[in-house]
């Protein structure tokens, strides 16, 4: 892949992910499981412990309505390419009524066919103790 | 890949993960880093962004001897493969001597010829408000 494909590629899937986050931002959490792989794995500061699709399922159902902010920043979007696999990872920032939350992002995408999906989610609060 | 190729590439790698995690238990950061690629970036809960090889490096240097633990145990580990590409996914609880932390572990590898090398790494507090 040539450095132009790459770079039809990066942005290719920062969009993907900015229209989830876009859905995300106005309580549509399904935004994402519309874009992810029957055999994702997801860790988010939630949670006790991973969880595999029909967890999520459940998860983002019961957060529906309920994740809405007032915008957004995705800063410094990093894609690694390997194969038919990508590594989007990026620092999020959610402005909300009471505040500012910060997360660290990762998301593992993979080829199928024409089609990539997020096989991985891992969301952790940015240095939570000093949030 | 057959399933038998598939397991001994996940044993292999949960034994790499394994091997830097003991010498983590130690206070040995450096285990990490030996295995870590030069583009690896990389997300850990008392950081305020994320970082790459070079920062990773000082980061590391300054835990030396700052993370010792009574043993910890890698709880449920899992390897999605895809190509050149694995995403190793764990709980990690390290027992300390003030009671057990409980991580959120993503480790992105990278087959570059006969080797394996972490190109992300992204730890986390598992559900920190309650830990």
């Amino acid at each position: 892949m040539n450095a132009t494909a790459n770079q039809k590629l990066d942005a290719n899937l920062i969009a993907m992910e900015r229209a989830a986050l876009d859905r995300w931002s106005k309580g549509d959490t399904f935004g994402f499981l519309e874009i992810s792989a029957p055999d994702v794995l997801y860790f988010d500061p939630y949670l006790d412990r991973r969880i595999d699709r029909d967890e999520l399922n459940r998860h983002y159902e019961a957060l529906r309505g309920k994740v809405a902010n007032k915008g957004y920043e995705m800063i410094d979007p990093r894609v690694q390419k390997i194969g038919d696999a990508a590594v989007l990872t990026y620092n999020y920032v959610a402005h909300q009524e009471n505040g500012d939350t910060g997360m660290n992002v990762t998301e593992v995408y993979r080829k199928n066919g024409d089609r990539w999906q997020i096989i991985h989610t891992h969301l952790a609060f940015t240095k939570p103790g000093n949030s």
